[in-house]
């Protein structure tokens, strides 16, 4: 019925053609089509309908269905869509979902709603997503799904793989299976293709790797991303205190970790709200923008206060109030490249504290240099602007000042904030600019004040 | 020898006890490590040391370790570690490589070098890597592998099973088969459990996923990302114009992509040289830097020209160059805000044309109304700091107009940009921060001119 080129649509994320469809066309045609539908472009398509209408569609679909699609929506419009969906129908929907993406879930909903929901589940449902629902959202256990195919190293193979035809219906993607001993203590992983490649009379025991990976369930989602980007990994199992197998994380919510936090880097840089997305309301960015420009306001006052100082020298050499905005300008852009490099290496984990004074030292080393031949450049160019030398040489002197500053600065911070342990993006941007334009200002009408006798036209 | 607390080092990049080790031990030492340790540690090692010792320890390594380490090497720092490699030794090295590895190793050797070594290949190996190498680096074809497990639709399971077992050595993560008719035509995909799952009688065309996702050779690597993130894909066949089966795109590649977008787009509103990495030298840094720097100052000066032309009016009321910076300031920051949540959903594909109208109206207002509030807060501020309504009115009106431009402008330039297909983080960020500061001084300093009677003290 719709044919490739609509798929090539939702890609597009161009809805029109949908949206005339599901004004016309009455509840059987709409359900066939959602059948022929990926369950990722009905999720594109729910999120880009209005209430009335995701009510609609969610209702069309069969359980199975509505769990995929539910579990693939957009982490922030997922209570939007829980809501659109009907009380009844709801528990027998998170009955379908993987624990993982049950515990998303349940994790949005009003405690007492969540509560209802578990008492409703039957018990082997409903016992893995409780214990999912006590780890930290953003830890390996926030990340991990309860299903696996988990063998004991005496089982033949030609056994795991019956093991696998039966659970294969609740675990989907197999991928590895996890070998774990009687007490349940993670012992090692047999690939899939193992069960093809091998003799089905071997153990589990001889065709085992036993050198892989693992992760704490209290471990760093970051950190995880990092094993899973360094060594490759598809999947990976997290373990608890005593070695015992909990769970598995797999590549699929890594990819969502490492979009996630590309997306706070570069947020927090320029002074956005992490809980901000493009399709929110201007009511809703206001909100959020609101207390990074007051706090903004409250840096750009004491950056003014600093030039208020020198009010009387401005007043004497109207030239300044010319010049300044560059050196603080400039101070500003230095001093974000240094951030920028220095918080993308943090967050790649390129950097770190044993390399730290090396890349602080080389930031001030190139923001010094740099510095020397855009305060040479802009001196020049203030003397032919202005016939004042000594002008030129004070707004040399004062760019090169606060671009060494800058760049220490830009390197300085995000490397501080690690090290006490918060967040190395946040609000650098507005503290690395806050302080440039301070020292800015303070150098290049510090110095002219100095020499003041000297710039009197 | 190395026990797990190695491993985590090496997870912290403290090199310092390798690195003491290497110094002391002899040759059959540091094999005998190199021969414990993941390729993944390895090429992290290889990273962080000397010449000297790369040389030493790229020689110890066998040719299917030095394949896989070089393999997994930084993409930047690859040339470094290919001539840290014996010229005897590279051929076969390469030699070892997965198809799309060895292309990579490829382009970044001199031509000539390039050539003798796919000269000196057996063909079965080289012509799938100068296949590769006709292909765009940020394109399909630059990502994909040629190596992969393919299956004809009359197949029978247990005959592909063998098929498996037979390629398993040369196909590492066989993963899916693919499934091509006699003419190389890509018809549906195999996933390898179904070789567990299904009866070994059955026929590849009984099994097959039909409805299964591919990209065209040519399709932009970010575009092939989006794909696998929306789809939760492992791996992704790579078609020509008629549908014939090309290669695979695998998710560790993608993983990369991902993670190198995220780091050009801060790069880029940053104003950094997306060929920077956190350890390159000073010198490098300062020659990547020196031209965005140089733009800058051109854009600052343009800036100050601005200021220029109302030097008369600041010489009148000198408080205006005190509040100047500020009214620039938050237009910048506003701008900064905007500019990185559409750049942001662009990057995600959450924005495209269709909806960037109603983006670039939701900027616009939510500009507006923030400055009506930043205006009110520091036209009150201001009124209290120097007593005068008018001055107070001329700082909040400005502002006013200044945060609605630097919204719209901060939507409108990523839009614009990919609109006319550049890409939408180039140089973004400086753009709108000159546009800010320059319509900052002349609303301000232009609204005060207009009332500078009123000003004079």
């Amino acid at each position: 019925m719709f044919p490739r080129s609509f798929f090539l649509q939702l890609i597009e994320k161009d809805f029109s053609e949908f949206s005339d469809f599901l004004k016309s066309a009455n509840d059987e045609e709409v359900r066939q089509l959602l059948a022929e539908l990926h369950p990722a472009d009905i999720a594109d398509i729910v999120e880009n309908c209005e209430e009335e209408e995701q009510t609609r569609l969610m209702a069309l679909l069969n359980n199975s269905q509505a769990a995929e699609v539910l579990s693939l929506v957009e982490e922030h419009l997922k209570s939007d869509v829980v809501e659109a969906i009907s009380e009844e129908k709801l528990p027998e929907i998170i009955d379908e979902m993987d624990s993982d993406d049950a515990t998303d879930i349940l994790e949005e909903l009003p405690e007492k709603e969540a509560k209802e929901i578990l008492d409703a589940m039957p018990t082997e449902e409903s016992a893995p997503v409780r214990q999912l629902l006590s780890y930290e959202e953003d830890s390996a256990g926030g990340l991990m799904q309860t299903e696996l195919v988990s063998v004991h190293p005496d089982t033949k193979l030609f056994e795991a793989a019956e093991k696998v035809r039966k659970e294969s219906e609740k675990v989907r993607n197999v991928g590895n299976l996890y070998v774990v001993n009687a007490e349940g203590v993670f012992k090692g992983m047999v690939p899939i293709q193992a069960l093809v490649l091998e003799d089905p009379q071997k153990s589990v025991a001889e065709v085992m790797k036993t050198d892989y990976f693992f992760v704490d369930v209290n471990q760093d989602q970051e950190k995880v991303a990092e094993i899973f980007r360094k060594y490759d990994l598809i999947s990976l199992p997290v373990v608890d205190q005593q070695h015992k197998l909990l769970g598995r994380i797999t590549i699929d919510d890594i990819v969502d970790v490492i979009q996630e936090e590309a997306r706070e880097d570069i947020y927090r840089m320029a002074g956005v709200d992490v809980e901000e997305h493009v399709a929110d309301s201007a009511m809703r960015s206001i909100r959020l923008r609101f207390p990074w420009l007051l706090f903004n306001l409250g840096t750009a006052i004491l950056a003014s206060l600093v030039v208020s100082f020198f009010e009387s020298t401005i007043q004497q050499v109207v030239l300044l109030a010319v010049f300044m905005p560059i050196v603080a300008g400039m101070g500003g852009n230095a001093g974000t490249q240094s951030l920028a490099v220095i918080t993308r290496g943090l967050a790649l984990g390129e950097l770190n504290f044993a390399n730290a004074k090396r890349a602080l030292f080389k930031e001030s080393l190139s923001g010094f240099l740099n510095g020397i031949l855009m305060g040479l450049i802009m001196g020049g160019i203030t003397y032919f602007w202005s016939g004042n030398s000594v002008l030129a040489m004070v707004l040399g002197l004062a760019m090169v000042a606060n671009m060494l500053i800058a760049n220490f600065t830009g390197a300085a911070i995000p490397l501080l904030l690690k090290w006490i342990k918060v967040d190395p993006a946040l609000a650098s941007g507005v503290i690395v600019t806050t302080f440039t334009d301070i020292m800015g200002f303070l150098a290049f009408l510090g110095l002219a004040t100095v020499f003041l006798k000297y710039l009197l036209p």
